[in-house]
């Protein structure tokens, strides 16, 4: 290792308390952007990011949207690769409180049998993770006064809420975002010893369905059996969804489904992914997908249609006879290879149709939509930083892929032109979009040194 | 008409507006049963009514139960026909609140099309109903000094949340409470001009099943496709209920609902009962239940399954990728003929249980059970009341089934062995269980004079 990055290193242990405190400073604003209740507060997020990244030095600010601001920040070398970091620092809803350890916005140390970690809403999703690499810029920026590569900061604060703003942002706003490359720090471990560059991401179609029945809830017994319940039409297009083998049921779902190469394959099977473990650790066994298929395909590789929720009549305690006059659910959809998010919305809208008996009418809105990723590995950074993480963490680097949706990434080859690296440090049991969400002070640690590692590698490509 | 008679009823209609504003005074009390918070106010509203019985001269007390109290007044003759008098003082939840035009429980006085309501919470079911008695026996007492009958009040404060407390409260008080026959005001009208003796009621069981799958709920990219979902679980179950025929599917569930008879069915197709405008009074235009039957078969004499409620993951604004821990749902089904709720709960748990997959478990909570009705109407007191009716409204009174489901008549036959006599006043439009549940005044003042005729004639049968 050169004295360059072993200073660095240092300076980053030595800074850790500060790093959490910043940390714990920005969890406390719960900047929840699909709840409108939350709106100053997401702003406020922002305003506290421009204020750290301005005072590190980068020419800092906050750019308006139709929705939530961008936060953007330039700064570092004059010469050299240009790397553009994306994260962001909007988080999900809290609910059920109920189910919360500690309130949700007052971050706490806490010593687990895995180690100590940090725990509030956004703590892993995306808070800790985008402070991983602000940290490490202000180690580099302390030690030697600068960073070794060019840095823009695109910070968007509307990711839980399916980035309304985030095209027209990037389209109106190219040539100032065109990077070398991107960073995507939303991202996990492949284990808690073993770090992962994300290649595959899924692509994510939400739909939300309201049946709607009669003018008004009714009396089960003066109406029940002559008036149609839209609940029990909710319930059967609900199960059509799927058939018994676990497979979507939309017509033409699987047209643009490719299976994986035996390639990958083999590199997916060396990784000796626990199944039962994954599993086990939220109290389950079984994969429950498609028959045939291994859950680290089920998740990695094939595409999912999920009830996200489900509403209608009388939720709360004790009974009520009443028969609803509208019943609602959310669905999505996570996608693979080239499945078109806008052909399969209207499959699943005729799917629905479909199935609305007379005296129902259905109302659909719309939650985002976009294609699955697929990383061009081919770029020598890739390599460069697979090594950086493989030097920092126990076990080397691997390429893999992801359940999960991050948009951004397809966005940034399709409108910037420029591939991705997606790097994180989350483990499987953050808890993320759950109650009691948390983040290792290892990954922060570790995060904080990985891309201090990275941006030294990366410079000299 | 007798002099007995007539100067009763003039005495009604001289004092409809204060018996509006005793009525006003009871409704603004919110007794909302099946919900703990209210508990204060069930009681409050049982006070008010010992209170105002007390007050017409009746022995009255609260009779405490494990649950809400039991109203019980004993007073009139001393001789000749012994009535117990059955309603509800406690009412049906409000929500969803948003869609009430005025406060549930500030009654207000309106003119409709159809002629002045009262609207509050309760107007109709059911303490605009049991109003109108204690009305007609206040006219009466304050007219002649006494009744013609003997009374016995039994007025219930749980029968909104299953009446937990009845059996055990009528198995105790055995004696005090049996007399010649009883009388039971929480039904309709046929029609605005037709009177109506309902003689059959159906029967009910209430069921909430909740499935439990992964410990938490989890991230849909992270986890779907891999874990189990138990809103897709719930759905399936849900819509495995009904067959295409729109038939219950549970085994055995039609073993014991008997086909009506033929003099019946001529009965009901005299009625002339107009199922478009039935449908069309709530948006609807097609009877939804099982094919081949009409709508007044459906709700009179057909068993039925309906869901009530269905609740899982994130029902807010916006959109949550969760992959939900739980679903639940609160399903109730309508009984006919001899079906034994018993039975057809054991059999409801083994349908249920038959389709939940292994790393789902599933939890049941009960909610009421009783079996169907059907009257002996060859008492004189049947003819001597429809007579009655029949002088009263535009239209002769009916002899006609009831789709909702009062368990009281069984019990007060199985347990008191005594027939009871089902006469009440409210209209299908009257939005019970619904928002803006409203009670006509010419419900209430006929009601009362319909009582005031009913004592007078039962008096000498």
């Amino acid at each position: 290792m050169t004295a360059r990055l072993s200073s660095v290193l240092e300076k980053i242990d030595g800074d850790m308390p500060q790093a959490l405190d910043r940390l714990s400073e920005l969890l406390r604003i719960p900047s929840i952007s699909t709840d409108p209740a939350h709106k100053a507060d997401v702003d406020r997020a922002a305003d506290w990011l421009v204020a750290e990244l301005a005072g590190l030095g980068f020419a800092a600010r906050k750019d308006k949207t139709a929705g939530h601001p961008m936060v953007i920040a330039e700064g570092g070398a004059a010469t050299g690769p240009h790397l553009l970091f994306y994260g962001h620092y909007d988080v999900q809803p809290v609910d059920p409180l109920d189910l919360w350890d500690s309130p949700p916005f007052e971050p706490r140390l806490e010593e687990t049998p895995a180690g100590k970690v940090i725990r509030a809403r956004g703590a892993s999703d995306d808070k800790g993770q985008l402070m991983t690499f602000v940290e490490a810029c202000r180690a580099w920026l302390s030690v030697h006064g600068n960073l070794p590569v060019k840095v823009t900061f695109c910070l968007e604060g509307e990711e839980e809420s399916g980035s309304p703003s985030l095209v027209p942002y990037l389209e109106a706003n190219r040539d100032a975002l065109k990077a070398d490359l991107a960073l995507i720090c939303d991202t996990g471990l492949f284990d808690a010893q073993t770090p992962a560059i994300t290649t595959m991401l899924r692509g994510l179609l939400g739909e939300e369905i309201i049946i709607h029945g009669p003018a008004r809830d009714l009396h089960s017994g003066s109406f029940g059996g002559a008036a149609m319940n839209p609940a029990r039409v909710l319930a059967r297009i609900l199960a059509d969804l799927h058939d018994d083998q676990g497979r979507v049921t939309l017509p033409g779902f699987y047209d643009d489904v490719p299976e994986i190469s035996e390639e990958i394959r083999a590199q997916w099977e060396a990784l000796g992914f626990d199944a039962q473990a994954f599993l086990g650790a939220v109290g389950l066994e079984h994969p429950a997908g498609e028959t045939g298929r291994t859950a680290l395909e089920m998740i990695w590789s094939r595409p999912t249609c999920e009830i996200n929720g489900m509403n209608s009549g009388y939720t709360g305690a004790g009974f009520k006879t009443v028969l609803p006059a509208r019943a609602s659910a959310k669905v999505s959809f996570r996608l693979v290879g080239s499945q078109d998010p806008h052909k399969l919305r209207a499959a699943f809208r005729d799917f629905v149709r479909a199935r609305v008996p007379a005296d129902c009418r259905v109302e659909f809105l719309e939650h985002g939509a976009s294609r699955a990723s697929v990383m061009e590995t081919s770029h020598p950074a890739f390599e460069a930083a697979r090594q950086a993480l493989s030097d920092e963490w126990p076990k080397p680097a691997a390429f893999v892929g992801a359940g999960g949706s991050i948009p951004i990434a397809g966005y940034f080859k399709t409108i910037l032109g420029m591939d991705s690296m997606l790097i994180g440090f989350a483990k499987d049991d953050d808890q993320i979009h759950s109650p009691n969400e948390k983040y290792d002070l290892d990954s922060f640690l570790r995060g904080i040194r990985s891309w201090a590692r990275i941006l030294d590698a990366v410079s000299k490509v």
